[in-house]
C-alpha cells in the first residue's frame, strides 16, 4: 500500500489554522497525513491583541484551543516550537523532535521590525502574542499601582509612549485612551497626570490612509488626551524612555513598539531567499525553486502590481492565502481541480479607535464612528464564522455591535 | 463670648474616626470645635487589608470616604499629613499648614517593625495602607504575567515569601493560597510552579495562639500548598529574596513583611516618651504629664496586668479606646459625667484563613472552619454598624456570611 503524502503546517496563526481547516473541510485527511505544529495549544487573533494589551478585553476572548476548532482526529496537532526547516532533507527541526514532510506550509508569522534602532528588544514591549499583551496590561497597571506609593512622584510611571502611529499603534492608543480613566479611578490618580504619546517617524499618522480619516482619528484621540509627535523619528529606547532624533528625551517606563513587522527569522535562517523575513512567493504561493513548500501569511511577500509595491501583511490576506494554499495542495496530491493563482481581494480596512469609534474604507467608501466600529466587529465575527461557524461566533465573537 | 475649646484628632484610623464619631453622637460639636486630620480623604479597615493585598477583595470594600461616615458640618475635616506635634506650643505641624489645639487626640497608627533587619524597607512590601496593598496585588500579578515571557523561566517570579507567621502573615497567606489558583489559570501557569513560603522566627506559627488552633491552621494552609519555615529567623532581605539565619537563601521577587508593628515615629519625634513608637498612657488614655493629649490606637501602650505584658495593638482595643477617649473629652470640656479608666474587654480573636476558613477564640471557646469564618465576618460587620449603622453594613459589609 502506498504511503499517504505528509503535509506539515508550521504555525497556527490565521494562515496556518485556516489551511488546516480548509484541508479537513475538503476531506484531504483521507488523502494525506496532515500535521499542524504550534508553540501554544491555542490559536489567537493577532489583530485583536491591542485590546487585551490595553486591558479593555480579556485575552481569553482573543484565543481558542486548537482542538476546539480543528478536528484532531483528522489533523495531528503537535505543540512544539519550530527551530529550523531542513529543505534538502525535507524535514523540520522542533525544539523537542523532528518531522518529515512531503509538503510543507510555512505560516510562522512575524516579528517586530526595529529598523536597527538600539534598545527596542531590551526596553520596549511588543504587541505580538497572548503572553506579551498580558504582560503589557499588567505592566501598565503596576505602574499605576506604584505611583502613589512613593513620596516623590515619578511622572515617567504615568507616561506611555507608543512608537509608531500605524494601524496597530493607533488601535492600541485608542484602547489605552479608553482604559486610562478606569485606571485613574482604580488607583486614585488624576487623569491630568497621565500622558499617552504617539510617536511616528513618517510625516503623518496612519501613513497610506485617507487624509480625512486620519484627521478624524487624530482629532478623536486628541480629545481623549493623546499627544501626537508626528515626523519624529526615535533614535534610541533606553530604560528611562525614548531619545528622539531631535534630541528631546521622553521619560517613560512604558514604551510599546508598534512600527510594523517583518517575517519570522526562521525563514531566512532556514535558507529561503527572503527580504526582512518575507519570501517573494510564486503566484501559486510556493517558495521559488521549492515545489514542496508553500509560504503564506506574514512570511509571504506579495506584490501589488497596480502600484508595484508589496501588500502590507494582514489577516485578510493570510486567510485568503489559506484558501488558495489548501486548494493547491489538494490539486498536487489528488490531481483534482487545478492550481490557483493567488490574488488578494481587499474588501476594506477598518481601524478601531476604542469604545464605539473606528475609521476605515469599505470598498471605496469611507466609514466613521459607530458605523465603522460595527463594520469592524462584523469583520472580526466573519473570520470566526469561517473558522468555527456560528458556535465560535457566539463563544468568542464581538456581539455588542450597536 | 468665650471661644469654644478646640479638639484636634490626628488620624482617621479605627481610633481616630471612632473618637470623632462618638464625639458628634454625644453632641460635643456644640461644646467644642472638632477637627479631624487625615492623610487621605478616606478611612480604611486595616484589619481587612490582607484581602485586597492578595487580590481576593476589592480595596474599595475596605475603605469609605470620611465625609460619608462623619458629618462634616459637625467635624472640620482636613486632608493633610501630620509632620510633628509641638507640645509646648499646643500646635500641630502639617505638611501644608498648622493647627492649634486645646485638646489633642493622637491616633496616628503604626509602622512595620523591622527589628533592624537590613533590606526590609528597600526590598520588602508591607500590608499597611490602600496604596501599599494595591501595589502588592499588582506586583504579584505582574510577576505571573512576566513568567511566560522569558525563554529562561525565573522561578523566583513565582516564589512568594511572607515574613512573619503572626496574625497578619497567616491571614495573608490564607488569602494568597486561595488567589494563586486563579492567577495560574489567568496566566497559563502550573500550580506546582508557585511557592508560598511562610517564614517565622519564633518556635511556632501564630505565637501566643492556642496550639490546637495553630495546628488546624497550618494543616489547612499546607493542604493548599503553603510551606512553613518555623523557628527560622531572617538575616537580610535583598533584591533577590531573603537570606535566612541558617545560611539558606530563598530566591524571591516578592517578600511581604508582616512581623508586627510599632507606633508611628511622629510620636517619638515629637518628644513623647515612647517605646517603639508607643506611649505607655495613663489609665484615662492621656500621655504622662500631658493633661491635654490623648494617645490611642496603635501608638498607645496598655499593659495587661494579669500577665504584666502589653496588649497587642488591635482594632478591637482601638475602638474601645475611642469610646473612653470621647467620654473623657466630654467630661473635661463640659464637666459632665466622670473620667473613665480604660480597660480592654477582649471579646475574642478570630483569624481568617481564606475562603470559608478561619480559626479563633470567642470568649474561651475555640472555633474552626466555616463557623469561625462566619464569626469573623460578623465582627467585621459589627464595626461598620458602630461607625455607620446598617446602611454602612449594607454598603461595605461582608454579607456572604454562610
Amino acid at each position: 500500500m502506498k504511503r499517504k503524502p505528509r503535509i506539515v503546517i508550521l504555525g497556527a496563526g490565521y494562515a496556518g489554522i485556516m489551511t488546516a481547516s480548509r484541508l479537513t473541510k475538503a476531506g484531504m485527511h483521507q488523502e494525506a497525513e496532515i500535521t499542524l505544529v504550534n508553540k501554544h495549544n491555542y490559536h489567537y487573533q493577532t489583530t485583536w491583541l491591542h485590546e487585551p494589551a490595553a486591558g479593555t478585553l480579556h485575552h481569553d476572548k482573543t484565543r481558542m484551543k486548537i482542538d476546539s476548532v480543528i478536528d484532531t482526529n483528522k489533523v495531528n496537532f503537535i505543540k512544539d516550537a519550530v527551530k529550523e526547516v531542513k529543505r534538502e532533507e525535507k524535514k523540520v527541526i522542533l525544539e523537542n523532535g523532528e518531522l518529515e514532510y512531503d509538503y510543507l506550509v510555512v505560516g510562522l508569522g512575524s516579528e517586530p521590525e526595529t529598523f536597527g534602532i538600539p534598545g527596542v528588544h531590551e526596553h520596549a514591549f511588543a504587541i505580538r502574542s497572548v503572553n506579551s499583551v498580558r504582560l503589557i496590561r499588567e505592566h501598565i497597571e503596576y505602574k499605576f499601582a506604584s505611583y502613589n506609593n512613593d513620596d516623590v512622584k515619578h511622572d515617567e510611571y504615568l507616561t506611555f509612549v507608543v512608537a509608531g502611529a500605524g494601524f496597530t499603534g493607533i488601535e492600541f492608543v485608542g484602547e489605552l485612551s479608553e482604559r486610562v480613566p478606569e485606571l485613574c479611578e482604580e488607583y486614585d490618580i488624576d487623569r491630568e497626570k497621565v500622558k499617552i504619546i504617539s510617536v511616528e517617524a513618517a510625516p503623518t499618522a496612519l501613513p497610506g490612509f485617507d487624509e480625512e480619516l486620519v484627521e478624524y482619528a487624530m482629532n478623536l484621540l486628541e480629545s481623549r488626551g493623546v499627544e501626537f509627535k508626528i515626523n519624529t523619528p526615535i533614535k534610541e529606547v533606553t530604560e528611562n524612555g525614548v531619545l528622539l532624533a531631535d534630541g528631546e528625551e521622553i521619560k517613560s517606563h512604558t514604551v510599546v513598539w508598534t512600527t510594523g513587522v517583518r517575517g519570522n527569522a526562521i525563514v531566512e535562517d532556514s535558507g529561503f531567499e527572503a527580504m526582512r523575513g518575507r519570501v517573494k512567493v510564486e503566484k501559486d504561493l510556493r517558495a521559488p525553486h521549492h515545489d514542496d513548500v508553500f509560504i503564506i501569511g506574514d512570511c509571504a511577500l506579495i506584490i501589488n502590481e497596480e502600484i508595484n509595491r508589496p501588500y502590507p501583511p494582514t489577516a485578510q490576506i493570510a486567510i485568503q492565502q489559506a484558501y488558495t494554499c489548501a486548494n493547491n495542495l489538494k490539486h498536487l496530491i489528488t490531481g483534482k481541480g487545478e492550481m490557483d493563482e493567488f490574488k488578494p481581494e481587499i474588501k476594506g480596512t477598518v481601524a478601531s479607535l476604542g469604545g464605539k469609534e473606528a475609521i476605515g474604507l469599505v470598498g471605496s467608501r469611507k466609514v466613521y464612528g459607530s458605523s465603522a466600529s460595527a463594520v469592524k466587529k462584523m469583520i472580526d465575527n466573519r473570520y470566526l464564522f469561517l473558522l468555527g461557524g456560528m458556535p465560535l461566533v457566539l463563544k468568542k465573537g464581538k456581539l455588542n455591535i450597536l
